[in-house]
C-alpha cells in the first residue's frame, strides 16, 4: 500500500487520460482508471478531474467513505504534497464554452434528442416556403393534432420481472426483413430542405436497415435513389395520373427496379386538401409576380404548393382501376390512405397485399379520423382483415411508444413522414440520428412493458378505453335509417 | 435541334411573357411556354424567371435530369453566351413589395382565405360599436363557442376510390334550385359595416345562386333589395310586432314581392339576450349623452344595441299566432329558432313548411343547446319530422366541413350569419369571395369523403359518438318525476 | 305641411330636449319627439343630435327613405337655412369624456353589469388582506372552480312560442314570500370591504325583498342589523361554540328577534379549511409583529384570518346536538353544508326544516363535491327528501341561468356569498345593483326557456348528461366491500 | 369600575406585553390580556397595538359595541388623557420590513406552506443539474402529470355532524407503528441538494415517527444513516445488480441492521427511462469534457445522470430471482413498482409481504398507468390481494387529500419521493416542516369527511366515476383475441 508517499501535483497531473486516471480527494490520491466504467455517475464527470483535485465535486454527492469502500487498497497511490500545488493545477476544469446559436442556425446534431427537436429546428432554419409546405395541414388542424393526442391517450399495461436483457425490434414486411417496424412514409420534395433530398434518406435507410417509401413527387427519380443507395429497399407511392399512360410508364420503371418491393397506390388524396399555411405563403409571393392581373384574380384560393402539385392526380380513381395497376406490375400492391374499416374490407376482398391506414398526416380532410382509431375500428368490425393482409399505420407517430402501441394493436409497421423530412435538414446523418432515436425509444418501451421481441406485442399491453368511444361500432350511423327514410319520403 | 447555338442574354430576355417564355438552366436555354400550365409547381414560379437564369431556383427542387426528361428536344433553344450577360440581366427577380398594413386597414380581399379571416379583419377595421353588436353573444359565451366546437367533435368516415371528378353541391330548398345548401342567415343592420349593407349581400347571392334571409331589422327595405338584385331569392325573417298591424303590413308587402320565397317567423328571441360586449360599448357612450339623469340612472343594464332594437318584438307570441301569420301570406312559413325536438314535433303538427334550428348564434340564452345537437335530438326522438318538413341549421357554421356534416345529418341547408356580415366589410365582392370559399371547402370535403352530390350525403359518413351524450334521449329529464312529486307534496 | 319653410340653425337648436326634439337630416327638419321612444335604436342616439344636424349618423344605419316612411307628414317642420349655420351649431356632439381610472379606483357602479365585474373591481380595490380572505378557497381550488363549471355544463332545453310577456320569479321560502329565489349566503366580516358591512346588505335586501343569511361572524350584531333594516328577513347562521352556553345565548337572542326566520346550523366546517391565499397574507404580516419568537415559530401553518376566526367552533358537533338546538329556539332549523344524499336523508329523518347544500364555496375541503352534483345525487338516490323539506343550494352561483338551473332541479332558492361581499364594496347601492342584475338575468332566462313563474320550472328544461357521471348512484363505492373484507382479514 | 379615570399615554404604553396588554379604542382604555387568546381574529393583530391606540384597526372589522359586550366591566381601565399624547406614542406600529429575496435565494422556511412551494423553491435554488435530475420524467411527461391529475379527479363524499374533536392518522406498516400513513419514497442522491442528504431525511423521519425508504443509490450508506438516526425505521430499496454477489453483500448488510424493516425490490425500472430534461443538461456539459471524441460521438442519446446511474441494474431480473432474494434476508420482502393487477396477483402468489404501486414518478415509461388507477384495477379484478398483503402507493402524492384518497381506496400507506428531496433543500428542518404540513392537511381532510382514525377510511368516502373508465376490467384487451388469430394465420 502506498501509505504516506507524497506525490507532487505535477506527478498527479500526468495521469489524466481514460487509460490512466488519478484523482485527489481529501488530499488522498487514487487511481480510478478501472473504476471509470463502473462509476454509477458515469466516467465523464470523473474525467473532468483527471489528474487533479476532485474533492469538492466528490463531496457534493458522496459520503467520505465511498472511495475506500469501492476501491481496492492498491488503488491508493499516496498523499498530495500541498507545497507543490501551483496555479496551473488548481485552475477550474474547462468550463462549458456555450456556443451562442443564432435563431436560424442549426444546433449540433448531437443535441437533438427526439423527433420534436427536429421539428423545432426546421421551423427556425428552413425557408418559410419549405416550412409551410412540410408542416401545414388541412384547415383547422384538428386531425393533425388528434393524430398525436390519440396515441397519448392510450395507456400501457406494463408487466414486470421479465428477462429483458436482449431485445430485438426486427420485423418482417411483405416477406422482407427489416431492423425496425418503422419505414419512411413517402413525402414530396425532400430537396426543399437539403440538396441531397431523398438520396440522403435512402442512404440512411440503407445503413439502418429500414424501408423507405418514395413519393411520386420525390425530388429525385427512383433511378437516382437506387444509385445513391444500391442495396436499399423501397416502396413506390403512386399517385395515379389523369393521363394513365404516364402512370403506366412509372409502373414499368418500378417493375424493372429490384429495390422496389411494393407499389402503394395513394387513395387519401382524391382532391388536394386546403392547407392554409401553405396557401398563405404562396399568396404573398404572387403579389410580386409579373402575371396578368386577370389570372391572379382568378386564383382566389391562395394557391399552396401542395395544391398546385396535385393537379395531375386523377380524382376519378376507383376500385376498378386497381386491376389496371395489377396488370402493370408483378410487385405487391397496397393501398395508402384507408380511413375506414369498410374500405379495409373492400381492400381485403380486392386481394391487395396491404393497407396503410393514413389520413395524409391530417393534410387532406380535417376531422378525418386518426389512423389509430381506424386500426381499432378494424379490430372491432372486421378483425379477419389481419388474417389476410398486412396493416400499416402512419400519421401522428412521434415516439417509440407510439410505434409500440400501433404494433401491439396489430400493425405490421408504422411510417413517419414529416419527422423524416425535418431530419433531412441535417442530410443523411440527420435521418440516421432520428432512426437511432426511434429505435432506442422503441427498445426502451419494449423492455419496460416486459417484452423482448415484437411477436410478443399484443393488445393486452395497452388500454384504449379513453378513446374507444371514438371508434365506430357498425357500418351505419345510428340515425342513418331515419334520414334515408325522410329523404325518400320527400322525393 | 438547337445544338450549340449561342444566344445572347438580351435575345433570351425578349421571351418573358406567358405566351412566349424561355428560361436558362445550367446555361441551357429552354422554351417552357407549353410547359407552364403542366408544371406541378405552378406557372407562377417559372414566370418569375421568364427570360432569365433560373438555375438556382430550379436546382433547389429538381434533380438535373428533369427538364430533359419532360421537354421535347425542340424546346431546347441553345446555349447562353456568357459574354453577353450584363447587370440588368442578372438583377434578382422583382422581390415581394410587402405592403405594410396599418392595423386598422383592410388587407387585399384575395389574401383572405377562410371565414375566420373575415372575422379577424372586421375585429380590427369595423367601429367598436359595430364589432360589439355583430360579434357579441349572451353572457359567458358558452353556447357561442359550443356551436363551433360541437361541429369540430364530429368525425368524418371518408370512403376512398370513388370517382369524384365531377362534384355538385346543388340543392333544392322549398322547391327552388340553389347552387349551394347554404343561405345567408338573416342578421340586422348590415349597413353598419358597409354603406351597401344588405344590398351588397343581395347582389352577391344573386350572382352566386344562393338564398338570402332578410332580417326584419335590415338596414334596407325589401323593395330596395329587390331593386338591387332583381332576380335574387329571399326569405323574410319576421319578428312579430307587439302591434300586430305593423307585422300584417310587412306580410302584405312580402306577399306582393315575388322574390320572397318564404316567411321565417323568429321564435328564439322571446326576450333579448344579454350580450355584454354590446352592452358595454353602449354604456360608455351614454355617459356623454344630454339626457335627464333619472332616466340614465334607470337603465342600469347598460343598454346594448341588440336589446334596444328588440323592444318592439312581442314576447307574447304563441303557436296560436302562427295561424294569424298563415292568414296574411300564401308563402311557405317556417320557424326560425327551434331548439328542441319537442318544438320540432309541434311545428310538424302545426303544418309548417320548415324549421331553422338556431340558437341565434348563441346571442340570446347562454347554455342553450348547439343546433347540431338539436338536429341529433330530432333523429333520436322524432325522425318522422324529416319526412314532413325541411330542417335547416345555423349557428356555428364556419367551414365547408360544417356544412357537409349538417347535410349528412339530414339538414336541407345551413345558414351563416355573422360571417356574412363580416364579409360585407368588403361589399358585394367580399360576400362573393366568402361564398366561393365556402363552396370550394364544401366540394373539397365532398370529394374527400367520396361523394359527388348531396343526395349521397348520409349519416354513414360521420361519427358523432364524441357528442352523443349531449343529446337528450327523451322528453323528460330522468329526475323530472321525482321533483314534480316533491313539489306536489309541498303544495 | 311645412313645405319649403326655411328654419334657421338657431331656431332649430331650441328644440333640443326629450320633450321637444327636432333633428336635421339632409337639410330637412323633423320633429322626432314622439318617435324617440319608438326608435328601434333607442332614444339616446337621437338625443345626441337634438336640435342639430344628424345626417351623418343617420345615413350610417338607415336608407334615405326611413324617416319619410315612419313619420307623419306633420312632423316635417321645414328646410334648414344654410346661411344661418354658425360655428356653435356645427360643433360635434359632446364626446365621451373618458375618465381615466387608476387601477385601484372603483369605476362607476352603473358600468358594472354582472357579478364577475364586482369580483374584478374588488380584486383591484379591496385591501390585500380583505381580498385574500374573501376570495381564497381550499388548497388547489378544484372545488371552487368546479362549483361554477358544473353549472356551465348543464344545458337548457328551451321551449318556444309561449306567452312570456309577464314573468315573475317570486318564491316562498319557509312560508315567507320573497321576490326572488335568491338569498345572501352568510359570510363573515363584511365590514372589511365597506364600513356599513352587513348593514348595507340588510338595507339592500329589505328594499329588494330577498332574504339575508347573517353569519355568526358578522361584523354587526343581529340587533344592529334589525335597527338598520327594520322590516328585513334574516336567517341566522350558527357556528356552534365549544362553549355551548355562548351559543345558547345567541339562540335566545334570535328567538327574541322577529326578523329572524330560521336558524341555519353550519355543518360543512367541522375543521377550518386550508385557504392558502389567506394563509400567505397573514404569514407576511406576522413578520413585523412584536410577538415572542417562540410563538411565531410554532405557528408554521401560516395562519389565515379564516382559520383563526374558526377557533371557537366545536368540531365535536353531532346529530344529537341538533336536539339541543331545537330546545333553544322555536324557529325553523336548517342545516347549512350538506354534501351528500346520505346526510340529506339523515336531516330528513331528524325532522329538520331545510338543508342548504353547500361546500362553503370550496373553502373547506378541496375536491368536496359541487353542490349541484349533490342536488342531483338527492334526486337519484332519495327524491323523497324534496317532499319533506326545502332544499337550498349555494357555492358557484354567478348568473341568473345558474339560479334557474338549480330551481329547475328542485332547489327552493339559492344563495350567493362572495359576490354579495364584492358588491358591498359599493355599499347598499352596490348590493341592490347586483340583486337587480341577478333578477334581470333570471327573468331573461325564464322567458327564453318559455316559463313565466317558477312553479313551471322543472328538470325537463335542463339536460345534465355532461355531468351525470359525477353523481354517485348508491351509498357505497363499488369496491367498498372488497376493501372492507381485506381490512377484516388482516386484523 | 374605572369610571372616568384619566390615564396618560405613557402609563398605557407600559402595558404592551402578552402578559399585560392594554389597548385604546375610542379613547377608552381596556385590559385585553385575558381576551388575547379568545379573540376570533387572533392575538397577533391585537398585540400590534399593545399599549397604544387601536381605534382605526378595530373599527375596520368590529361594530362599536363589541368590546363592551365581550369584556367584563373590570377590564375597563379608564379614559385616555388626550393631552399626554406625544409623537412616540402615535407612531404607526412597526411595518413589514419586506425582505427582498433574490430569485435564487431560499425564502424563510416558515413561508412555505405546501409541497408545491418546496418544488418552486428548488427549481430556483438548486443547481441546474440537480433540478434536472430530480424533476425530470420520461419523454412527454404524460404519466408524471396524470399521476397528480387522477387524484384531482377523485371526489370526496364528506359526511357531516360527526364528532371529530380528536383525530389520529396513526398507521401500522408491516407490523410497526407509525404516526402517519406516509413514508419517504426511496430516491437517489439526496446529497445533490443538501450536504446532509439522506441523513437529514433520516433524522426528520425519526423525529416525526414515519418510515424512510432508502435508495440503493443513496448518497449515504445504511450505516451512516443509522448513525445519524439511531431509532429510525427504514426499508431498503434494492436494485438487483448484474453482479448478484454485490447485491447479496448489500442484503447481508441489511440483515444485520435492525433499523431496516423490509427490503423493497425495484421492478419498475427494467431499463432506464428517457428523461429528457436530465439528458439535455448532461449533453451540454459533455461539450467541455476532455474525452476522446469517438466516445462522445457514440453517446448520441445525450446521457442523463439517471440513465448512467442505472447501468449496473440487471434487466434480466425475473420472478425466479425473488427466491434468491428471500434466501439472503429474513426481513419482509416487497415489490416496488407494480403497475398492473396481473403482477399484483403474481406477487400475492409468490408470497410477498407487500407491493408498492409505482410508476417511478413517471420517470421510466411514459403513458404507464397512474398508480391510483392500478389500485382501482386491483379492486376491480383481484380484491383478494388486499387480504393477503399490504399495498402501498406512490407517484403523484402532493396533498393530504391525496394520502386520504389512497388510504380510503385500500392503501396501507403512501410514499412521497420528489417532494421530500425538494424539502431536503432546507435540511432536516425542511423535511420536518413538510411532514408537518402533510400531517396537518391529512388531519384536516379526515375531519372534514367525518372520520377520526384511518380504520374508518373506506371507499364510501370517495367517488371515482370520473376516472373509472381508465381502469382495465379484465386481463385482456377486448381485441386481443382478434389480433392473436390474425398473427397466427400469417405465420
Amino acid at each position: 500500500m502506498a501509505g504516506r508517499k507524497l506525490l507532487s501535483a505535477q506527478q498527479i497531473a500526468e495521469h489524466k487520460t481514460p487509460e490512466d486516471c488519478w484523482i485527489v480527494v481529501d488530499n488522498q490520491v487514487w487511481d480510478v482508471t478501472d473504476f471509470l466504467e463502473e462509476h454509477p455517475g458515469g466516467s465523464t464527470i470523473i474525467m473532468k478531474y483527471a489528474g487533479r483535485d476532485a474533492t469538492q465535486a466528490y463531496s457534493e454527492v458522496h459520503p467520505p467513505s465511498v472511495l475506500k469502500t469501492n476501491l481496492n487498497v492498491d488503488k491508493f497511490k499516496g498523499i498530495l504534497d500541498d507545497s507543490t500545488i501551483d496555479e496551473e493545477w488548481i485552475k477550474p476544469p474547462p468550463g462549458q464554452n456555450l456556443k451562442v446559436l443564432l435563431d436560424n442556425e442549426k444546433p449540433p446534431l448531437g443535441t437533438l434528442i427526439n423527433s420534436h427537436d427536429f421539428e423545432v429546428v426546421a421551423s427556425k432554419t428552413a425557408s418559410n416556403k419549405t416550412w409551410a409546405f412540410y408542416s401545414s395541414a388541412a384547415t383547422d388542424l384538428i386531425t393533425r393534432d388528434a393524430n398525436k393526442s390519440c396515441f397519448d391517450r392510450i395507456w400501457f399495461r406494463p408487466r414486470v420481472l421479465r428477462n429483458v436483457r436482449e431485445v430485438s425490434p426486427r420485423t418482417k414486411i411483405l416477406g422482407g426483413d427489416y431492423k425496425l417496424p418503422l419505414f419512411v412514409s413517402p413525402a414530396a420534395m425532400a430537396k426543399l430542405i437539403h440538396s441531397d433530398g431523398e438520396c440522403a434518406i435512402a442512404r440512411a435507410c440503407e445503413n439502418k436497415g429500414i424501408m423507405q417509401g418514395v413519393s411520386n413527387n420525390s425530388s429525385y427519380t427512383m433511378d437516382e435513389l437506387r444509385t445513391a443507395a444500391p442495396s436499399a429497399s423501397f416502396f413506390f407511392q403512386l399517385y395515379v395520373n389523369r393521363d394513365r399512360e404516364k402512370s403506366a410508364a412509372l409502373l414499368r420503371q418500378c417493375s424493372a427496379n429490384p429495390n422496389i418491393k411494393a407499389i402503394f397506390v395513394t387513395v387519401d388524396a382524391a382532391w388536394p386538401g386546403k392547407r392554409e399555411a401553405d396557401e398563405r405563403v404562396k399568396a404573398d409571393e404572387s403579389l410580386s409576380v409579373p402575371m396578368s392581373p386577370s389570372k391572379a384574380q382568378n386564383d382566389k384560393k391562395g394557391g399552396g404548393l401542395g395544391r398546385v402539385m396535385a393537379s395531375f392526380i386523377d380524382p376519378g380513381l376507383t376500385w376498378e382501376d386497381l386491376k389496371w395497376v395489377r396488370q402493370h406490375t408483378q410487385k405487391p400492391v397496397c393501398l395508402k390512405g384507408v380511413m375506414s374499416a369498410d374500405d379495409a374490407m373492400l381492400a381485403m376482398e380486392a386481394g391487395l397485399d396491404g393497407i396503410l391506414l393514413s389520413n395524409h398526416g391530417g393534410r387532406n380532410l380535417d376531422t378525418s379520423p386518426p389512423s389509430i382509431i381506424t386500426l381499432l375500428e378494424i379490430h372491432r368490425r372486421c378483425p379477419e382483415v389481419f388474417d389476410k393482409m398486412e396493416v400499416y399505420v402512419d400519421s401522428g407517430i412521434r415516439r417509440g411508444t407510439d410505434i409500440l402501441k400501433a404494433v401491439c394493436l396489430g400493425a405490421t409497421a408504422v411510417g413517419m413522414g414529416r419527422s423524416m423530412l425535418f431530419a433531412t435538414n441535417y442530410g443523411q446523418e440527420g435521418v440516421e440520428h432520428l432512426i437511432d432515436i426511434m429505435q432506442d425509444e422503441l427498445e426502451t418501451a419494449m423492455r419496460n412493458i416486459g417484452i423482448t421481441s415484437l411477436d410478443q406485442a399484443s393488445p393486452d399491453f395497452v388500454h384504449t378505453a379513453d378513446i374507444d368511444h371514438l371508434v365506430p361500432a357498425s357500418r351505419s350511423h345510428p340515425y342513418a335509417r331515419a334520414i334515408a327514410k325522410g329523404r325518400a319520403a320527400k322525393l
